[in-house]
């Protein structure tokens, strides 16, 4: 059970939006060439190997300009796919296919890129005890999509934003500069007293930090940019008293050894700040 | 003269959108660690090389969580930066920087990201006649943002959207099948009475399509994953008639020889959908 | 095929606009004197001749208040209507044909005032050469509704705001004070070379502006406030190089004369600026 | 005193509406052929006698564009000026005038016009006692300016909308098909048992309408398109017991009659349904 | 018949703001738990006595999750329940009914309570002419709604805004400092003359004052504050020319008395500004 | 340090949609009677001793109206006041001071009166380790609001909505049917699964649930209406394990003997459902 889903406004205010920057007064090729009732039929294809996320986004799109289209789904969200293989097969007014095409294509190329991408790397743990985690570096506006398709690619979600979660990084602590040899330890406290239904996250940059804050309870320890070496030291100093998050430069090549090390979790921005769109393309028939 | 500028009000409202998404019902780390009267003074920094956009929006985000953060331009939008150069400098209320950090980074990260390899594609070019332009294949929303960063690299624009422009593509013809043989002429000219004031351009696929296009007056002539030898016949062919542009598949390696046909304009798509966010952090000093 | 159309979405949100601004919190005549189950016929009827222009919306306002209300479309937009002709036969909730009545003809009253104006207009220049174009003078907000009320009755569209076209005119010229005697040719040059995608029309006073314009490449020319001598004069010189657009002052009586110069345009701002009600009213059966 | 007063905040939201449609992506125009650091100075001019209506809406659609744009008013709402009298005169970025033009320039010459009309039908009744009042017969949307306008012109407010006042008309009688004799009376009682806060008008086509209406306790009573010698025979039979409104199908011709009956107010729809924009020009100087 | 009723966009708007509050990024406890293909079955019970209001919003909550969902209604808005008896059965997806719950009591839970405070007072005053009036104390935003709920509870609306009705008060007096002994009489008549269509009513402190409005013709007196050997002689004075209002302090113990003076109308700011939530409870099947 | 603080986006918006609800097309008593350039003096007082919350929001109504209003705070948020405190201090336009009224003290009047009842459950578990928090039975769209008026009463936040905390209810359970008698540790462990970030907490009507979701390390555990023994064996079974939290029915007179058995937190849902507001008043100088 994939324990994230994308509710049907969300998605229809995204397509509302991206249609009307798009089409503005008027898709004028369409308008001018193709006859109010001319029909077609489309299908949607991978160009390449990829993961897919963001159906009902591409699908939405088509129906918000016609809502009588025809679309049938070849695939779900989460499936992997060959070049060649069919995602939506669209039936319906000629003008309303060719009007949508951009806006769905442009969701459904970057969803399925981040899908595809944190794929590549699920794959590369697979059978280590890390999960995947994903990081607020998202296109702005569209966070929810975007961390949707990471669980598309079977990775996990961190914190949603600012909101759901404290969690106390080096410019928080540099900016408490008068605080004692205990900093760490007296901001984890603060948090905890103000928000008692929050977790509580420190960046630690080394391991007197490490223990420090899982002394002083932190639900979870961020290891940021430590050698995996640092990491593993990490882990047996912790003892499992605080979940450990690595971070800092994560790459398909690096992450196997980082899980090895035996953290909790490997955070990686790239996987929505850096991902190149998959090739999906529609063919009319 | 940069023919492109951000107007205050889409800056505005792009930024409280994003700010909304990411701090929600509040920043709740900075909220009950940094005492609301605590001064902090940080600088954005290089740290790679890059063309810069987007100065604006990274400034309004700091601008609209406390008014009084006094910001000073190290830079401009379109300027080359070696790895270490400071973009903004910033001095404020601590809680503001620390919760507009994020957002800021993420808009001016992804936006320098396409002005850099925007810049790297002209470069390349430099010397022939060919504009590179980009298309509508951005991030949904953020069109303005993504085109404006795009002219920060030394780019053209293409059209915006689907309204200020007649582009007669494949998908097009094929759903205008009945149509006779000389199909473009025919498409070419009703677009034109019923948008006298629009330019009409076609996608042509074979060198007897651009034949056909340029003498039923297209205004200019995409030519579709043509090799290059194609190109330059289609130049020979057209003798300045339309205006002619390259598309499909172009790379930094290949956009020299795509220029060096001829060709007025080569049109990249992944300026926008494949573009890594370039690396800029926020340093306390 | 009026390659012009609304879509729902636009309509919809005029609707609920109008709506709220003449019921805001309530409707409080029927409310206290119309019980909730009571049922009510009635026909919208033309009480003049008329073009029509602006049954969707006519009809979304009724709907919009009850969506159960049965509409009969008893004619279509671009039709002709002799006095007491039937537009729409309603049938539904007496509370809401009575609600919606005033918003629903306060919009076919002003579109098909301005279908009924722009019809006379095209009839005028019937035979000739010469399209009819509307301006930018609109009502702020219902452009859109206003340019297709200008189809409806026969005439083509000019530019829809200031993003789709170049349209240099007299006062950028008067801002470009340094410019040499050649500057309308060095604006056309910029304004090509900043937007590669768009038509650039230039104002001309003159007929050696004409003269120049046509020479630098100019696809429109405006003809301002020219007689008809200098008009034909300028078809004279253009030949063919330029489309030329007759401007100002046009009316009933004089457009004929214009359109028999051999100009490609005529534009006429009261279309939409100054243009009478037709008088259409709701009975009850 | 004038009892009507246009908020800052509407003005705004309505000038921002209005710049968006306009604008759109961009005045490709002035960004490609005005300098961003160029400067001008122009004025608003009336090319006819009129009055003045909306100067601030004129004024705010260049701040807008340009919060540091000068701007002096050189004349009130309300004013009457004559051909060549100065409006308003602006100092400022060139961009800003020549892209706020159209706007600011629809809203001036729509409201005046509403303004000059409305002031040619009160003084064709100075002198008598009544008063002439707008309708809803206004622009979706604009009605609250529309009614501001007819202020500007001497006139005076009807109801705002459907929630401000009972105005109990022809087809709600119709509607009450069962009701006996005395339907009139019922009807305002049961009006004024509901919302006893507000005023109750009744539509009166006959003489015994009246008499019923002005014994049932109306506030006001509408006399429609009564001849002027009937309008007499009901300002005779009601004494003063209501307020009596004339309405109809009233013209500059046949007003002063009207209100030579002894009527308390006359109502004409024709003040913002078909009123031609006044002719105002901006010049650069 | 109810002459209010609420319209179903204003319903729609409210519930999707408070759901968006509630759920914001997603229900985290419902997603990883409740499978997406789960079925439920509840019933909302009245928990304690009661008078129904807000039925059409409690299910709207459950629709707007899922428009799926099967809802019952087992009785109507102005219904009196007893503890135990059922509101609402919902049938539908687990995670619908488990996600709107909260969102859906929180309305009918306090509209509830307005109706059946409304209905204890309106209970308290059977038999009198008196008729019990809301007040402008209302939860900012939802006025429409308590408003409503008002008149669930038997009793009758005051005026909805500043706009609808002029209402005299002490500190607009005040402010009209310079005004002679007939202040009141001059503002009643200068209202009138720039609203003529609206009534007017006038805050009275002592009896003379309220002399003094009788003559002016007011078309409504407020006694403020007055005991109710005052009240009684108001009602003296007046002789039917103005309607009265009590206000002030009335509680549940004091409203028959200040009836039982002969005033018109009797207005209470707690029955929307200091109501207890009502109990009711959503029980699973 | 208040740990929470109302951003003046938010405030601004709020005050917004409350001064366009009540103010709607215009204040018509003030508009007709006040001087544009009136000026007046007033003070906004306690009427009753209370606890202060929404200063902000009650002198944003005052600004919004009149931007140069002069606002003087004579107390700050979380002061306790006696009865004739004064709590701000305006001079300004007569005309913006007396339309702003209404809505600001609307504001200030329930979230003062949160804000006292908070004060006075705080006040009666002081010196117990025990802390009071709030719940999700707030009005909807003005949590925020709310959530803020509370903690200037001295208590602290519950989780701000559905979106970042698991609360695993009853309800939840019940709906997992088929769950093995280990349901509360299962559910426990699937939602930690999918979000890792957040706290788990879980409801419990039994000690047998109590020790269950200690053992599988609920982060807190919420004892639903269990009697004060039963919570102090609670406290004994889950030896600080996990935090608990007392809910359901407590009063003034019942909270002191929750506090003493031990528990976190005591949640009480009247702070926002059921609360009166308090009585302050704006007098004229």
């Amino acid at each position: 059970m994939n324990s994230f889903s994308l509710d049907s406004e969300t998605i229809q205010k995204a397509i509302s939006i991206a249609l009307a920057e798009d089409i503005g007064t008027g898709d004028v090729t369409t308008l001018s060439l193709i006859p109010a009732e001319a029909r077609a039929e489309a299908v949607m294809k991978a160009r390449q190997p990829l993961s897919v996320a963001g159906l009902d986004l591409a699908a939405e799109a088509y129906r918000q300009i016609d809502p009588s289209t025809e679309i049938t789904y070849c695939c779900a969200d989460g499936d992997q796919l060959n070049r060649g293989d069919i995602l939506l097969h669209l039936k319906g007014s000629a003008r309303a296919i060719l009007t949508a095409e951009r806006v769905s294509l442009n969701f459904i190329q970057r969803l399925s890129g981040i899908a595809t991408l944190s794929r590549q790397f699920t794959d590369k743990i697979a059978g280590t005890k890390a999960k995947l985690l994903d990081t607020r570096k998202t296109t702005p506006g569209w966070r929810k999509f975007e961390k949707y398709a990471v669980t598309c690619g079977g990775a996990t979600n961190h914190r949603f934003g600012l909101y759901d979660m404290i969690l106390i990084k080096d410019n928080h602590l540099v900016t408490l500069r008068d605080a004692k040899p205990n900093a760490v330890a007296v901001a984890i406290q603060r948090a905890r007293a103000a928000y008692p239904n929050l977790k509580v996250e420190v960046e630690a940059d080394t391991l007197e930090q490490v223990s420090q804050a899982a002394d002083a309870g932190a639900d979870i320890i961020l290891l940021d940019n430590m050698t995996n070496e640092m990491m593993s030291q990490a882990v047996q100093i912790v003892q499992g008293r605080s979940l450990l998050e690595a971070s800092g430069g994560v790459t398909l090549q690096t992450v196997r050894g980082k899980a090895e090390t035996g953290v909790d979790f490997i955070s990686v921005g790239a996987l929505t700040h850096s991902v190149p769109a998959v090739d999906i393309g529609l063919d009319f028939i």
